[in-house]
């Protein structure tokens, strides 16, 4: 539903000047910025994928705009080019890996591969990873698994943002959580949702409009709930306290309580289950403050439907449920229910066709990096 | 948190003539009573213990505040008393169970230990059961996994409470997730939320209070957020529409289409990958309105620490992030940071020793149950 959001605020915003750009255009860019970087073609490949996928979703908090934190991560050595990526530990169903630093889509790629390896001999598959970086939108690694008809799993840690309950100061990363599920109609079930209210972008999209931000989305630094989207970001830019909320917003009364839970769960799978960091510990800095290499963690799953029933009637079952979920009555005002993936298949279809409408801030900064590391600029 | 809340509100109605009454007297009583009804010993205890642990944790909505429902399904045969409960199909890391329509808190238990066998075996272990009830608190079931280290998860799906985003007609039950994980120190880490952002029983406390909703829990027959708890009741009890909402409240401004997505996903794996009923199919009904057996599905998953790392790291790491999320600055206001499970341990020690008290209207339920079926009331 990420996307439909952005959508609705990109027309609220009415951005002037994007730049429309085929998805392969995009992809070719990006994997020969990734190759002049040092890294091998086929985990350029995937990264590049990765991020383009994201932003054919619709997401483009995690498409191309990222590829500057990427290329800066490779350049700065935060992030290795060519990593020597490791099982650490394994068992039939379970296999813990070391990315060695290495970018995050190609160790979630071979993490959700090895997932779905153990699941077609023993049904069900889990890999742990750690010392790995930003792996872009977990719906990505939990979709692998649909091509087989099997279920995904796919969690991140990430970069603390987000207050747990009672709380004053980010502890947390927005911390996902991605199912992917097998249909026989249009569309598979496909849930990709941070466990904070909102991501870090939406509050940049307030602040650059000058509107007040709904009560339960961010708290001060005092940990209040607060309407000021300026305010949250110098305070989480400066680690001065406060952040994003999780789902359920500030305290327990909406039930805020349990979208810190579901954080702290993603926390366990992914950081403490793997070896990773998590909580404060992910991003690590010098005593001076100087950026150490990061350690997050992902985890994933996989589950054969037909270690419990035939494919074709889960298949079918869900459609039925698809359907009556989408044809009960609409609330006063509505039109349609969604299901989980639904908005975000159809803007792929339309931006496959159409291209990818990018910001002229990320074309800027796409234009910076070719000049940079030399490679035609031909978006 | 759910006591917590639990106790506040029960100090704000300020009960009167409440009776304490010490948890091995309760379950003894509530054993019986099963027994009477025709329940094995085992079963009949086994469910004694899931509504008692409830009322030890502080959970009483799903306490013995529930052995009217249990009886009236045992007498009026929407429960099957001696169930023949079968194993569907069965992989070395799945099983599917049938209930054959029992008592949910029996076929819980089985699946979960079929779960647990699996994980001793090969390191996980995934249950789905069909043809149950209701089985109390979704958290007994993953904490079972605890006695083990292991990793616990249990998903019920259940009548239909909850709206679906942009929906008008409560098309989902309160769907919960359960996860218990263990630590080191003094608790282990449970989540046991429902997936919607209050439970119906809070709507009820509101009504007696005679007072308004926050907006955000619940919506009217049109779909839309109201605070009128008595409307909200009406409009459930009499299928007029409207209904709780999910985590993250109306629309999508707050997140509510996350919790609306994590609901779908505990349907899917309880009732769809099960063959159990789903969505509205899970207490279906005689063309005349008269109830049939129910449909509820579970779900159940074992991981086993030591399949990605040695439980003694695993156990002082979680106490580590433990201590970190504990020791961080409080909101302003707020004395302390909680992990989940935290408050139902220390109100379980506390009621084990003092007592559970018992709500007039849930004692007198009891006692008219002790002369329905012959057994000694002497709580």
């Amino acid at each position: 539903m990420k996307n439909y959001i952005a959508r609705r605020e990109k027309k609220e915003l009415k951005i002037k000047g994007e730049t429309i750009v085929q998805a392969d255009t995009l992809k070719t860019f990006c994997r020969h910025v990734f190759e002049k970087l040092g890294v091998s073609t086929e985990d350029a490949d995937v990264t590049a994928d990765v991020l383009v996928q994201a932003d054919l979703r619709g997401i483009g908090s995690h498409g191309v705009a990222r590829l500057r934190r990427y290329v800066n991560g490779l350049r700065e050595g935060q992030m290795a080019a060519m990593p020597n990526v490791t099982v650490v530990h394994e068992t039939s169903t379970t296999t813990l890996i070391d990315g060695d630093g290495g970018l995050g889509p190609p160790i979630g790629v071979q993490g959700m591969r090895m997932a779905i390896e153990k699941a077609k001999e023993i049904g069900v598959g889990f890999v742990a990873a750690r010392n790995s970086n930003h792996y872009g939108i977990a719906g990505y690694y939990a979709m692998m698994a649909l091509e087989h008809e099997y279920i995904g799993i796919s969690l991140t840690n990430a970069d603390v943002l987000v207050v747990p309950t009672f709380g004053r100061n980010a502890m947390l990363g927005t911390n996902p959580i991605s199912v992917a599920v097998p249909s026989g109609g249009d569309y598979p079930f496909v849930l990709d949702m941070a466990t904070s209210v909102i991501p870090k972008g939406k509050i940049e999209v307030y602040q650059k409009l000058n509107k007040e931000l709904p009560i339960g989305w961010a708290s001060d630094e005092l940990g209040i709930a607060t309407t000021d989207s300026g305010q949250v970001l110098h305070n989480l830019n400066n680690k001065m306290g406060g952040g994003l909320l999780p789902l359920g917003g500030v305290g327990e009364v909406m039930g805020g309580h349990k979208g810190y839970g579901l954080a702290l769960l993603v926390d366990i799978l992914c950081g403490v289950l793997s070896g990773a960091g998590y909580a404060d510990t992910i991003y690590p800095k010098t005593p001076d403050g100087e950026p150490l290499p990061a350690n997050v963690g992902h985890f994933f799953g996989v589950l054969r439907v037909d270690g419990f029933r035939p494919i074709q009637e889960f298949k079918a079952t869900m459609d039925d449920m698809i359907r009556r979920m989408k044809d009960t009555p609409k609330a006063e005002g509505q039109q349609r229910i969604y299901i989980h993936g639904e908005k975000e298949f159809e803007t792929a279809e339309e931006r496959m066709i159409k291209g990818i409408p990018l910001h002229p801030k990320v074309v800027a900064d796409l234009k910076a990096i070719a000049e940079e590391t030399g490679v035609g600029y031909d978006l």
